[in-house]
């Protein structure tokens, strides 16, 4: 027992700090630092976890100095507010609540306001001016301290709380149907019957004395560590139940208290754009739910953020107190060295700080954000790399307005009106108000945005399907801000010149009326609004990388992106490599920086053009030589697109796996089609229906496919085989350097993998042999299925690299269809049986057990072999993360995954070393 | 190197015996044992494989010992067979042979009939009396010789070789068809012939001296094992090359020598029934080969087995010979401890005894002779276990076709095809293509084989009337083959020649048309299909455990079968069980001597009667309440179902699987079927089809099933938990002692068993409340896909028992679908990647490495936990053996194939203990 219980936090100052969570909670432990830094928070005390463990171990006793230390720093919370507690005139009002470790939301109890009697609401009136926010402060403290400390509960368990059950006897009586709507004598009213209630069910009188009331509450928060809630939550979340709670006691303070009165909201960077610019929002004469809330507007804090608006702001209202905030916010930057999010108060012209923490950001200003820190010499480049969720990327990557498309929109008068940039990037689609109606019109193709006076947690699932969210409330802390950039959704909000009619479902704007259905544009960017559609170009990194139509020089956001990709080059251990097909795909892959190809999927170069005719008519050969001839026939194809390959991928390897999907997937299914073949082909629609049935399966995943094509049908690994090595010798003799590698799908067994191989070095070396070149070249397998796995050490006898194919992999350990799934991977997740879908993050303990088992088993035979991951897992954070720790030497993923896979294997390496 | 190269065998005597195979080689070193043993062998000697190495690192040079040994032992064959070698008046002609360690049939040389030239051939022609015969031998040894030793080849690669080229223009010259149509003086020409070409090629004499040839072909063959044929393979067989070959010396023996001269073939017991009885055949002036040709007809060598046959026999002929082969039956029995086949030549009246070894014999026989010989005292029970095959036992168990009704059908052309023998014995019936015709025929009486291209469980109603189940599709794991083993029918799967056309009810085989209601007959032994009826008999083992129509004494077969199986329960470690779903099949599992239900699939019982309306009632209910009101309608049923096994069992445990087949399988397909399902259910035929669309899989088998339908559907499971408590506690109130195990499929990680569970122990508790009842019960899971072996550890947590589902587990470790696989079963093993369907037997290297961890995991957490095996392997030997060294607790396999079970678990215990 550490011989102080109770730590002191105001007036510049605290006894604690942030490291101190075990014994000050995680709340007290934050406000000590706060205070520690200068940060002018409302002065208060954190009682110790230890004094709860002491108190469950000597039934509800508090240790003997308790009592004292206690009071002193009540004396000092009234020194630093200049307010007594229980002072008839202003008094001093507490705030009780709990604090344990680790955050329980909700799971224990508070009590606000404490310190009101019917004197000292008297003194609150006065200090106020506002009777009625008075009467609602006593009333609400009545209520809230009935529930918690003196335990008022309901009469039955179908009953209500007593409290509420007076409220709303009281509001018909009144004849309202808001509590707002109350009057001061109904809620006066209200006091007398909730003290009356009491009375009579306890024969108690309500405390008059506020350290009665104070003591009190403080054993009630320690009590409540043990209610229900609170330990099924520390069961669920394995959190030790001897832990205890500290309690926080704080002043507390209202910036409703007078014209002199605010509260506000400030981020130290912009949230959306990452810009190092103050920016917040603020309300005169309100409280912090106020400015949420979105009823009212808020102000901006500055006249940079004002822009064009007509509003006033903090810094020309209250200079002194701007200065202040100004002051807090470097101190917050150089203290905490990230952007902050920061609520404060305005009590009487004296600023307080609420609360700070690390703040909410779009992936644009995360980026952002990032690389000016670096710059400005605050964090790490490693630093910055670990704050970027990769995903985020991705908002570099989305589409924006095409900017003559935007002129020419202004040009028309179609400007609606500029709301707040809460999301980054540009959306055009069909204006939808309802939630549901955006479901269901997204469900049946449409490109919507949701438009909305103000969203709430019951609108997400439609926010999720919309291109954009626009509404006319609310502000960049609003909740469809927050959602918004959560989601990564194109966002304006706060687009307050619009008149939004849910009932006919109109915008009403500018004079003109926008009805439901009717297109419409937002840019998150600059947060303007438009009517009609405007064309959409790619993002900047693409019009550089891609479309090749921007310079890197005349764009900052490239610049951004390009800095944080050479820095994740420098970090990471793995090799990035792409999943591409065909040529384009190759340039895609390069632009976006992939040191290779890992899967290049040979089945797809059949669809395109006559050649399916030509694979068709393979499939339908009576025999091997039948087969032969189609096969003939597609070989300058397959030779055609593999040189286009690799021309375009210069020396880096390029990874070919052999034919993998069953003949099935490629003949017709619909009699038309079968008609059109037989016509083609000469032959008979009875003939081909009869190939047809005799290639189903009753399920393909597990049928005949991967390397058993080529084991049955060795003629068409061949000519695959040929298709390569010629184009690649091709290649060479034009001073080109390819690297091929050939993959084995669906292997299960060293002998599979030996079949195929001699037929790829054989046609190789025919293949050198008659052009005269000499090729460096791989041959390797996939492991896709778990006898692959586990029985790597023989087939890494043979392969010289393996590809872990971890969607197949996935199916096979699980038994489960990737296409089947979905009938119950909605109660698997319900249930918790899965944390996540497992073909999207790749399942450590079960596939992950055998990538490891074939790992390790590959390597035994194999010290260097070279082992990389191909699934859609590549691609994936946490996948890759795996693929990291278990030791591979690079993932391949699609190529607009490869800058999110740079930086996550970067991630990956960093953390790596730090285990 | 030893000091002697060369071993004399002969006389009664040998310098070597079967226990120098290293140095004799294999045939050397058992010839050596035969003599060894008093065994009349004709004499000769083995130039050890130590001189072979010895030739070979000398540059073809023999140790300097070695003339002077192969000298001194060549007097030795002289003086024992009374004839000289180069003898002009009645020749030694001696065979020259290779021998190395392991048999490689075919692959070295050999020369016979050594000795002859034009001086000697008239020897052997005063000898034999037949000079077509010797100059016949002496036109052959030419042959040979130039081939073997001179090497003379073909002109060109697609030349042939030169004597057959002779031998062909000869057979022109003098117009005839068949070397033996060639007249004395055809073949001497043919020899002069033969000489001038050697002459003419080699510039060579062909050697007349004898010992001039013997020296010579002893080089060749010592050469031989260094040819392509013979280094092909040993690489093939890992055979080292260093091991060299031995090389056989050994004096001819004729049995064409006169009126005293004959040979046989015998065996020391009867190889069909295994009755002690000495049983061979042989013929007088013949040469070993007329005997098997069949071209006359053999004579038996004595009078018992001669029978009612109006034949001489040995015993009558030649007694003096007779008796000596009687001695050398027993001397042979008693030196090898099993029946012996032996091969004897009679020359001049003398008895010679060729060739020894263990006689094949059939299933009957094998088990008579085993337990003969133990009663005999001639080996222990171990040893007679050892020995039997446990497939043999099915000879015991199935009716089988009359051996004699099936020849005729054969010589009369019935023969359709040969399929996969899936289910062993011979049934007759009329063809039947739907199983509903084959449930009214049954009914009105007929006895059907029901004819499927493949079977669904739609089907299982038609296949349990059926004699007989042919299918033209599916392997030996299939549904039909699956089913058809369980209900003990006879199966033929497989059949892929047929042509079945449901719609014009046909099969089309050899140019053949069978129609429906025509009789086929299937023989489940060897997979035949036969048009017409063959007669069946049924066997005495079943007669007296399933039929009662026999007792026990009354049958000899029953008692072996009975004795031997005691021996074997006496003997295994691990149990065995049955897979059994229903009261009948549960008698039999019993009468087989299943100690207990490894598996009852309780989705088989809704097929029976009207429960497949409830069923699909419940599939089609729109929402839980309606499903609870049809599983209501289906409680009393699985109830009344259980409590019949249980009565059954007795105290035996009674594994109870949980509904495991995606729900699909239960619906109609059928437009009709829909149709009456709808008029049954009262709802549009679109509201049920667009059910039957949406639960449609792509791969069925990774699908929805499982424990992941108890999972979506608490209901189900709780239904039949109900189901079994309810039955065991009514069980228990009558005086039963039922043992129900919950066994819960499908499960792939810990919280899916948990949650399945808890439904099981809380229906429990109800149940045993409600009845006041105290069950003993378990509750467990099924280890069938990877990842549940994976995490086995933490299964076991909550599981009682693991059963491995090793169907499941083989087709996701391999990623290979049971129903697909033979599109290309038949490539895989023809191509050595597969040396046995891995759905019947078992995959040790993948997936038992599995089954290995998931043991291994389960123990870890729960020493003692009990682990079985319950999917077709255990019923397989190879696949038992595995089970009993990975230690597993019991098997369990259809009730047919428990006596293979305890029989296989007794020869792997016996195994395992001697590792």
């Amino acid at each position: 027992m550490s011989r102080q219980n109770v730590y002191f936090f105001g007036g510049g100052k605290a006894d604690g700090n942030a490291g101190m969570k075990d014994l000050l909670g995680g709340k007290g432990a934050n406000l000590a630092e706060m205070a520690g830094i200068g940060m002018p928070v409302p002065a208060g005390f954190t009682i110790t976890t230890e004094v709860c463990t002491w108190f469950y171990e000597n039934n509800g006793e508090y240790p003997p100095s308790l009592q004292e230390e206690v009071t002193g720093k009540l004396a000092s919370i009234e020194d630093v507010m200049g307010a007594k507690f229980g002072d008839v005139n202003a008094p001093l009002l507490l705030s009780i609540r709990s604090g344990a470790r680790v955050s329980m939301p909700g799971m224990m109890d508070t009590v606000l306001n404490l310190g009101l009697n019917d004197d000292t609401v008297k003194g609150l009136v006065k200090a106020s001016g506002d009777e009625r926010f008075a009467y609602d402060c006593y009333r609400r403290f009545i209520q809230m301290y009935g529930d918690v400390v003196l335990g008022m509960k309901p009469e039955s368990k179908e009953g209500r709380d007593p409290f509420e059950e007076i409220l709303e006897q009281k509001k018909v009586e009144a004849g309202v149907e808001q509590d707002v709507e109350l009057s001061v004598s109904d809620l006066k009213d209200l006091i007398e019957r909730y003290k009356a209630i009491i009375k009579s069910r306890l024969g108690i009188d309500f405390p008059v004395d506020p350290l009665e009331q104070l003591w009190k509450a403080i054993g009630a928060v320690f009590n409540s560590w043990h209610n229900d809630r609170a330990i099924t939550y520390r069961r669920l979340n394995d959190i030790p139940g001897a832990w205890g709670t500290a309690v926080n006691v704080q002043a507390m303070v209202f910036g409703n208290l007078g014209d002199d009165s605010g509260t506000g909201v400030a981020f130290t960077r912009d949230p959306a754009t990452g810009k190092n610019v103050f920016y917040g929002e603020y309300l005169m004469k309100a409280q912090g739910e106020d400015v949420v809330a979105g009823i009212r507007t808020p102000q901006p804090i500055n006249r940079l953020q004002k822009g064009e608006r007509d509003l006033p702001s903090l810094d020309v209202e209250m200079p002194g107190v701007y200065l202040s905030l100004e002051k807090i916010r470097s101190q917050l930057e150089d203290h905490y060295s990230d952007m902050q999010d920061l609520e404060f108060t305005i009590q009487n012209g004296r600023l307080w700080v609420l609360q700070t923490r690390t703040g909410k950001r779009t992936g644009f200003a995360a980026i952002r954000i990032a690389i000016d820190m670096v710059r400005e010499g605050k964090i790490s480049r490693e630093e910055a790399i670990r704050r970027i969720d990769p995903e985020q990327l991705n908002q570099f990557l989305r589409p924006v307005f095409d900017p003559n498309g935007k002129k020419k929109a202004i040009a028309e008068g179609n400007l609606l009106a500029t709301g707040i940039n809460a999301g980054p990037g540009g959306a055009t689609g069909k204006v939808v108000f309802h939630a549901e109606d955006a479901e269901e019109w997204a469900r049946r193709g449409e490109k919507i945005i949701l438009v909305r006076i103000e969203t709430s947690p019951e609108d997400i699932r439609g926010m999720s399907v919309a291109e954009g969210i626009l509404t006319s409330a609310g502000g960049a802390t609003s909740h469809a801000a927050l959602v918004g950039r959560q989601m990564g959704k194109v966002c304006v909000v706060g687009a307050n010149t619009l008149k939004i009619d849910y009932r006919n479902r109109t915008i009403e704007a500018e004079g003109k009326t926008i009805n439901e259905g009717d297109f419409i544009s937002i840019d998150g960017m600059t947060g303007e609004v438009f009517s009609g559609q405007i064309e959409t170009r790619p993002s900047e990194v693409l019009q550089v990388l891609i479309d090749k139509t921007l310079e890197a020089g005349d764009s900052e956001t490239y610049r951004d992106y390009e800095e944080l990709m050479n820095w994740a080059d420098d970090i990471r251990r793995m090799g990035v490599r792409a999943n591409a097909d065909r040529p384009d795909q190759s340039a895609h892959a390069i632009a976006f920086g992939a040191e290779g190809i890992g899967l290049c999927r040979t089945e797809h170069m059949f669809f395109e053009g006559d050649r399916i005719d030509y694979f068709r008519q393979m499939i339908l050969a009576p025999d091997e030589s039948g087969r032969k001839k189609a096969l003939e026939k597609l070989l300058p194809m397959q030779r055609s697109d593999f040189r286009g390959i690799f021309e375009i991928m210069g020396e880096r390897p390029v990874t070919i796996r052999t034919l993998d999907p069953p003949l099935h997937e490629f003949l017709p299914h619909e009699d038309k089609e079968i008609e059109a073949l037989a016509r083609m082909m000469g032959i008979k629609v009875a003939i081909i229906k009869e190939k047809i049935e005799s290639l189903k399966e009753s399920n393909p995943m597990l049928g005949h496919r991967g390397c058993r094509l080529g084991i049955v049908y060795p003629e068409i690994t061949e000519m695959q085989a040929r298709a390569v090595f010629e184009a690649a010798c091709d290649v060479v003799m034009d001073g080109g350097d390819p690297h091929p590698e050939i993959m084995i799908p669906l292997v299960g067994s060293l002998s599979e993998l030996k079949l195929q191989e001699e037929i790829v070095r054989r046609v190789a070396d025919e293949v050198q042999k008659e052009k005269g070149v000499n090729l460096e070249f791989l041959v390797g397998t996939m492991i896709e299925i778990p006898r692959a796995a586990l029985t790597a050490d023989e087939i890494a006898s043979t392969a010289e690299f393996f590809s872990f194919g971890t969607n197949d992999l996935t199916q096979t350990t699980f038994g489960l269809s990737r296409d089947d799934a979905s009938k119950f991977l909605g109660d698997y997740l319900a249930k918790g049986i899965w944390d996540a879908d497992p073909f999207q993050k790749l399942d450590r303990q079960g596939v992950g057990s055998l990538v490891r088992i074939g790992i390790e088993k590959g390597r035994e035979t194999k010290p260097d072999l070279k082992i990389g991951i191909c699934g859609e897992h590549g691609g994936e954070p946490s996948s890759i993360e795996f693929c990291e720790k278990s030791g591979m030497d690079y993932v391949s993923c699609s190529p607009f995954r490869v800058p999110i896979a740079r930086l996550a294997a970067a991630q990956a390496a960093m953390e790596n070393v730090n285990e």
